[in-house]
């Protein structure tokens, strides 16, 4: 009978490494660490060799390279970032100019957003010369489902896309942004796309990193990819039309200052209230929010790191969002949980009563939810349980310290958590009844 | 209005470089090409600031790291390989063998495959105390579908899998395992799973490299992912149930010397015609070819460098292979379009009519079949034309310059791709017909 042993030490056991270098057409191996030549690999082949196996480990770097791009004016006719911001080679860039060739594009937009921007956006593409088709289509959170991405992909692929040079292109909210994502990365095992936020929320998150995902089995999330976009280009001028109630749904995910000015305003240059800096604060506080998300990222772009300080606010929240839809929009949910987890703070001595009220007072002012009735005890136990378990089995809860600095807790007590439950239900649960429909 | 203009040398461009710096528990951009600190990631954020826009590009590595192990008895309770032969950190392995925490794995087999293996992989996993669920399917090519990777989504979630500790294992031919690939890439954005092969054709082409996938709107694995398993285990065993023809399905994408032998001992050892030492001939021709195989995936997981030699074979059987489905095995697919490659390589000069016959004889030797009525001059060209524009405008057609020898080509007129046809159906049409249902 063959037995493996699996301990190096117990076997005789020989192992060589390979290099791999480009001949001709194809790829050989060479044995050894220290292969020099023009065109050798990243790529590494382990060889494992013991009387009854062999074994071969494969180290495979993939480079992914995307953009976000903040830009004005994005559908304006003379702007060309829609069509050929994602090319970052300038000689390709030059060729596709030069070139006759008529420019392709398949396009899902949000059936709301398409209300708003429809005539604008096929003006655009025409003005453009592009051929097009766009889908709208409505893409709430009750929608996001593998159903939907299917329905993509049917019309993605009756336009007979071609993946190296045409991405699809997504115009809409988180929702819209995530499926479209996970039905590009599905076809043909991956078609770029191209992320075009327009709400603050998705603006500030879904844009910039490299999650995609629909619903399933009554959880956020729980199917989708990590595969970034090749570009998110992002327009402020789109705030425009979001509804005041949303504009508060994505400075949860900020929380800066300039809040409430921010919500006035819409983002937007040249209120009459606020005048013409507004702008200026405008853009400075979503470059914070996305060069923050960035650096969380990039080192961290499929989450093997499972200490995450972006996490804060997303350990209960998915649960109540999914408990409540469509009750509660995505950033009211995470307001909640983090407006749980100051109380948390405060019950572990990591923030002060003051700091506390600060925190509290700052997103009432932003008008977001800061308690829910659903939110219950049973509720966080359940949501930290899970997350035990898919988190390498600590729970890794974000806590904020201070104003804007946080660190990654695994010791929090049942009993501190209750302690905190029920402080924050006796301050918080009045005064948040009337905020829980606005 | 804000005119974007794409073009460096015309506008005021202020480029930064950043590196990413571990700083408690977040990331910190640092200024600069050359930051040398502990903890800098090898992700870099390249800033560059416009007039009329900011923009950030993203460079972020994610490295693949999977094993191949070619073992014996996989399936005897005392080798741990199944269980435990994914885990390469050798103090993850002691920690897990320590531990007293039960095993749980949710395994998937092919329907077929567990009429002949059920009771002895049940006997296993009972034996190793494995808490288990088994689903087994039809995974046949025309199961192969985005319905069967949601039905074995909703099983996974049912049995409460933890991705981080618990791979989906996956036992059966291709199918099986491109189904399987797919589903767990999906579930929670990256669950790992384990490839174990029980075709030849598995054993040596799906169980190597990256792909996963289903086939959509009539087009073979037209939805997917790249994302290699965790660990493919090999064992040669299984081969002793595969039917002579599915042997031959596998040696197609093999194609060497000793053919005839392996068909004939399944790859097995000691054979009472061939003797003992046929095992030896078996595992060698195995290694030669995944060896091959990793050699050409390794460097280019992703396929991004589109000159692949492996696709000998693959650029017109795919189309063929839907059409007449269920009629043709992969592998015999494959082996008709690479008979037709040879005609084409003998007209173009590439290849001596000796060794054109040569290549066709070990394969009417391997019980493959050489030629197909469906395999029509229209299907020829519309995957070609297909191909050309998948592939970047050029139609990278492998082809045979030698016993054992290929090389791209990209100039093959429309001229010889009939003439090389008319002549491929005169000699082989008739001697074909014969082999067609065998």
């Amino acid at each position: 009978m063959g037995k493996v042993n699996l301990e190096d030490n117990d076997t005789k056991e020989k192992k060589t490494e390979f290099s791999l270098v480009r001949v001709k057409d194809t790829w050989k191996c060479k044995r050894g660490k220290k292969v020099t030549a023009d065109n050798v690999s990243a790529a590494k082949i382990y060889e494992s060799v013991t009387e009854n196996s062999t074994s071969w480990t494969v180290v495979s770097p993939i480079v992914f390279t995307y953009k976000v791009t903040e830009t004005r004016d994005l559908l304006e006719p003379s702007n060309q970032t829609l069509l050929l911001g994602h090319i970052s080679d300038p000689q390709q860039l030059e060729d596709m100019k030069k070139s006759n060739k008529q420019i392709r594009r398949f396009l899902v937009v949000d059936q709301e957003v398409y209300k708003f921007y429809g005539p604008k956006l096929t003006e655009y593409l025409e003005a453009n010369k592009v051929l097009y088709k766009i889908l709208a289509l409505p893409t709430t959170e009750e929608n996001k489902s593998m159903t939907m991405a299917l329905k993509i992909l049917e019309e993605v692929n009756n336009f007979s896309l071609d993946r190296r040079t045409e991405p699809i292109i997504a115009i809409g909210g988180g929702v819209c942004l995530d499926i479209v994502g996970l039905a590009a990365s599905l076809y043909r095992r991956r078609t770029p796309y191209i992320r075009v936020p327009t709400t603050l929320l998705s603006y500030i998150d879904a844009s910039v990193g490299a999650k995609t995902g629909v619903n399933f089995a009554n959880c956020k999330n729980k199917l989708g990819a990590y595969i970034p976009p090749a570009a998110a280009f992002l327009d402020l001028s789109f705030m425009q039309t979001v509804p005041r109630r949303h504009i508060s749904n994505g400075l949860a995910e900020m929380l800066k200052t300039h809040g409430r000015m921010l919500l006035d305003t819409k983002f937007q240059a040249d209120n009459r209230v606020y005048g013409r800096n507004c702008m200026q604060v405008a853009s400075q506080a979503t470059r914070i929010a996305i060069v923050n998300m960035l650096e969380e990222l990039a080192p961290n772009l499929w989450e093997d790191d499972l200490n995450r300080l972006v996490d804060f606010g997303h350990l209960i929240s998915p649960a109540l969002e999914m408990k409540v839809l469509p009750s509660l929009l995505h950033g009211e949910a995470v307001n909640i949980d983090m407006s749980y987890m100051v109380y948390v703070s405060k019950e572990r001595g990591l923030l002060t009563e003051e700091e506390k009220h600060r925190i509290i007072n700052c997103m009432v002012g932003l008008e977001l939810p800061v308690w829910h009735e659903a939110f219950t005890m049973e509720l966080i136990q359940k949501s930290l349980q899970d997350r035990l378990k898919h988190s390498g089995g600590l729970v890794r809860m974000p806590l904020p310290v201070a104003l804007g600095e946080a660190e990654i807790s695994n010791d929090t007590s049942c009993e501190i958590l209750h302690r905190a439950y029920v402080k924050w239900c006796d301050e918080l649960s009045v005064s948040s009844d009337s905020n829980s429909d606005s």
